[in-house]
């Protein structure tokens, strides 16, 4: 009987939630190290040398970048599928993926959320306030008009659930976190599957795990997360101070 | 009969570079219009719309980011295999590439080649000389470090040729650009593996483009290109007048 399944990462990042999005769905044993944003000590660094989250450890596997980790978890788990059949299908899958990971990242993670959430509450520091005036009005728009170029009126972008319906939807929900949402009479495609996906029971249930988060001090989460059924494992790296660093994978 | 595969993007870019290989080492008929770097018209932003290379046109399919692509090529066209077969090894070899496609490509083309090539030959402005220092004395040791301890004392990586033995090479190539080489008695497997996938018959062919393209004005490539056996397209996009923002893919 193998180990179960270790993530690394915090409930808040959408490169975390995409990986245990698909593992819930896989319906797959695990539990996470919920470390916190930009914590992790030098034991951090040796398993994520990019000092990213998430890390996945599946046995003797230590794995990094969520976009490595997820196929990983369809190669090794099929079933269900989340990469579409189709050649043409799939690779269109992973490029949406992509965007999500680098662009969407870029403005709605670090020009909205980092801004007005992390930078403020976490480091202490002010919001940059024009930095988040131009990802309102400018940059968060084009990445929206590109997006909804690419999806369909109504249902998932490839018919079934697969990984670029769930990159899209981690993204919006962090963004979330600092009161973005999509108008949905503008880009009336993109709001209807972001809104889609997020009412699935697996969004709903890392949902209840992320506001555990959101709303408590660092010090009274675990506890939280523990009662609100959480797989919290019993190790922890979120022991140094928190540092600048922790990006993206 | 379907049309022939079409590459848009230079022979300088790591992330053409490990496309190409791919192409060739499956031995697929293609042509490609090679963009000069940081060039392309509107016409380009419609198919790039983070405006990077390469671009792959399949027929009616128009795919972004290097790592979809050569995921897509293995997808379509499986032998030869450029994937290890074994699940972990997979993760690993495309972990590889992701390390190359961000971390090498900060280190090698944003602090070396750019600062050292295209910002003063192609921009006609200074070099950072203090980045560029800390590149060679701190960053590039620090990625080489973790390379060496993941690479084996001999062979490709995962015993047969795979994406992450392409990468590796095609980023160390274009540090070359401005004489940069791995100091192989500090990190020796790091050198011999470059050193060996660099003298496979596709690097070697597509090293006689890459140097056409280094050794003459632009005016002149495209005629040298083409007797020097060079699949050319008869189109091309590289008409605007050359404008920052072409980042990897």
């Amino acid at each position: 009987m193998p180990d179960r399944l270790k993530i690394i990462g915090s409930y808040l990042s959408p490169y975390v939630r995409k990986v245990l999005a698909c593992i819930e769905l896989k319906g797959l044993d695990y539990e996470i190290d919920p470390i916190a944003p930009f914590v992790g000590d030098d034991r951090f660094s040796r398993l994520s040398p990019l000092r990213r989250i998430p890390v996945l450890i599946d046995d003797d596997l230590v794995l990094n970048d969520s976009s490595v980790i997820c196929q990983y978890l369809e190669d090794r788990h099929p079933s269900p599928t989340l990469y579409p059949a189709d050649h043409a299908d799939r690779a269109r899958a992973r490029w949406l993926e992509e965007y999500c990971d680098t662009r969407l990242a870029d403005v709605l993670v670090w020009r909205l959320f980092y801004q007005l959430g992390v930078k403020r509450h976490l480091f202490g520091e002010d919001t940059d306030q024009a930095t988040v005036r131009q990802a309102r009005e400018v940059e968060i728009p084009a990445a929206l008009d590109y997006l909804e170029s690419q999806l369909p009126d109504e249902g998932f972008v490839f018919g079934t659930l697969s990984i670029a319906d769930i990159s899209i939807a981690s993204f919006f929900r962090t963004a979330a976190f600092v009161r973005y949402a999509i108008d949905a009479a503008r880009w009336p495609r993109c709001a209807a599957l972001v809104a889609q996906v997020q009412a699935l029971p697996v969004f709903d249930k890392l949902a209840r795990f992320e506001d555990c988060m959101l709303r408590l001090p660092l010090a009274e989460q675990r506890a939280a997360l523990l009662s609100a059924g959480a797989p919290l494992g019993s190790d922890t790296l979120g022991t140094a101070k928190p540092r600048h660093g922790l990006r993206r994978e």
